[in-house]
């Protein structure tokens, strides 16, 4: 496509997502929901279709020699169209957080002030080569109230535009605009960059990705971004913890699963109980073969089989294997660590005080800060949210795990008789 | 100053504020109740020094031919100064926001999970030359736990160091770091364009003043902005409107005061009334001089003491005497005007009609939408907030008033014991 064409196309969309968008604010529960079943249906008797979109989406990623993990997360089967109709279907039994008042009350001027819960309107959202996202993320943002425009990796085109017929039956057969949901028929890359620049139709970019392309949309965009950006999670095992507790949640939140954006990457240990844990998780994590980085102390505990980490290893999320190790001699050392390496997502501390468990939870910034639990819990399934479109490392607006509240946000609400400003 | 000098001094700015607001973060209630006590003193006691600073920036404007209505707003007396420092004081008064913990409940796995409200961190504020602006921005900041960088207009500059000095005087009794609001020393535009861009110190930018300004610092920024732009608010008058409260309103909502952004600028009215009330809400208006600008049956109907609106109108800002008046068909119409030309400020509906009613609240997209009120309403002390710092017209993060609230900003926490992922 010309540059020319691609400007007028992304307007297109753009003007009809925003018509699209005032029809789903108002949309009846109900009427929603009925789509959200549609749309399972349609997944379900259309997974042929589905199977030979991705099989050729599949054979171009292979030709082009990307990397296992990222075919396993892009191939579709029979099992996986299932989970995904299934995913669809949970956020039919969620509650509808559209129209919902907080905190009506009078004021002494005699009207009633509250706050109602709307939906963003508008929301572009440009995801990775997965194709179960994009009937997440269309699920999340109908039952929300929203219009989407998504834009998948160009690795899961054709299965997206299967998945995209399928949110089309679905959004027709409820009696919804099917301009309610676009996913992209460009991959183009100068498409997002016109997406995140039309103030006047997308009100709000989440971002998933690699930080590369995070950031590069996000200093293109004129709209605001929900990014999802580097999870470089620490735990600080405090001279207060339960050893037990300790070793269990340093283990869990490293090697239960390396490639999650919750996954450990930094350890720090109180120098009074270092030499006693560190051997032992030295062990532990030797034999699940995680290759461990150290500061001085650490290295000198732990001996020769552990490299010295550099500087950059503290702001390195690795996603892999490896994890950094630093000695530190208190709580406040921790925080400050936290904070200066940290990337906002989630932190937990392992003690047993009162005192310190209280000022970690007030003191750290991140999104979720955690007391004696692993940071693998930081997730919108586990918080209870159902489905999540990413995890927000912004400071306003959605924090941690984006669900359906995360797409919506609060309008003041004034009723009055007649009432007047003097 | 250099630009190199510039970028030294923001950087320099910067990190201070950001070791300061982790400080502030952690403060109690009771030292930001003190600091906040000992401004307002500091501010009485330095009355004289304060309208030494004050006369020289008002000689200054009057050399420079700044408008009357600008000088009025930068000029300082006694009444003015008491009034100052009584509006930091009644930020004491309000309950602080942070540490508040919502919603904390048992999740399936075990873990206790929750909300906890934090601050934001460093804001940076940008306003216009308002000396107590300065004075309540910085008590607003210390109470809601952020470190504040002010940036008022070049013509309030000597006004503003004087106030900074109080400010500086009340954090030290407090024994609160000084740096915790840093009055900038410079009003070169270049340190704007940096500090909205140090997204390593700096967490939101709240803008204030003309829209070029704000659009002009939104589009340098690489940190989010909460965007104090037109307020282009509508008032309409549907079918089922009391007759009564609709005059009353149309003209409180007009004539109050016409240069806040609160004000009416475009009037709605059903045509199946039109031609009842309009004859006399226009002779109000005249009398009142305010001059009107109407669709074409505006025109027919009232005759040619109105003057054909043009396209631009419907979405001009006035902030004067002047009113645009639309007759629509129906509500819907009513409606898309106002998605099509406001500016997601402030709009109401006067009826008495229930479904009309709820309707209007459901659909109007608006940061405030009223029914029954006058849209001169839409006001941090009307609501119940206390002093504000703006009114954001953005779609996320705080919408309206920005008051304590919307200076924070809220965590997950997770109480764990020993929890691990599955």
């Amino acid at each position: 496509m010309t540059k020319k064409n691609i400007s007028e196309l992304m307007l297109e969309v753009g003007s009809q997502a925003k018509l699209a968008s005032h029809v789903l604010a108002c949309a009846l529960t109900q009427q929603k929901n009925q789509a959200l079943d549609e749309i399972a249906d349609a997944l379900l008797k259309n997974g042929d279709q589905l199977l030979v979109a991705n099989q050729r989406d599949v054979n171009i990623a292979k030709q082009e020699g990307l990397a296992q993990p990222m075919i396993e997360r892009l191939t579709l089967n029979e099992a996986v169209i299932e989970r995904m109709a299934d995913g669809v279907r949970q956020i039919v039994s969620l509650p509808d957080p559209i129209g919902e008042i907080d905190n009506l009350c009078y004021r002494p001027s005699g009207i009633k002030v509250g706050k109602m819960r709307m939906p963003l309107g508008v929301v572009a959202i440009i995801y990775e080569a997965r194709p179960n996202v994009t009937a997440d993320a269309a699920a999340l943002c109908i039952k929300s109230g929203n219009a989407a425009i998504l834009r998948g990796g160009k690795n899961a085109f054709y299965s997206n535009q299967a998945i995209s017929n399928c949110i089309k039956m679905g959004l027709t057969k409820a009696k919804l605009p099917q301009y309610a949901i676009q996913v992209l028929s460009t991959t183009d890359r100068l498409a997002v960059n016109h997406l995140v620049k039309m103030t006047q139709y997308v009100d709000v970019a989440v971002i998933r990705g690699g930080r590369g392309l995070v950031e590069s949309v996000d200093s293109a965009a004129n709209i605001p971004v929900i990014k999802h950006l580097d999870g470089i999670c620490h735990v600080y095992i405090d001279q207060y913890a339960d050893l037990d507790k300790a070793f269990a949640i340093s283990m869990n939140a490293k090697t239960q699963c390396y490639s999650t954006c919750n996954t450990m990457e930094t350890l720090l240990v109180q120098e009074d109980i270092a030499s006693t844990i560190l051997p032992k998780l030295a062990k532990g994590y030797w034999e699940k073969r995680v290759a461990l980085r150290g500061c001085e102390r650490t290295c000198t505990l732990l001996g020769d089989k552990v490299v010295p980490a550099s500087i950059l290893d503290w702001s390195t999320e690795y996603l892999a294997p490896i994890l950094s190790i630093r000695i530190v001699s208190d709580i406040s050392e921790a925080i400050d660590h936290i904070h200066t390496f940290g990337s906002l997502h989630t932190d937990s501390i392992v003690t047993e005080n009162y005192n310190h468990a209280q000022r970690f939870l007030r003191e750290v910034e991140s999104a979720s800060v955690m007391i004696n639990a692993s940071t693998r819990l930081s997730d919108g399934f586990e918080y209870g949210l159902g489905a999540e479109i990413g995890i927000s490392t912004n400071k306003i607006h959605a924090r941690g795990p984006v669900g359906l509240e995360g797409l919506t946000n609060q309008k003041w609400i004034v009723l009055g008789d007649g009432h007047l400003r003097n």
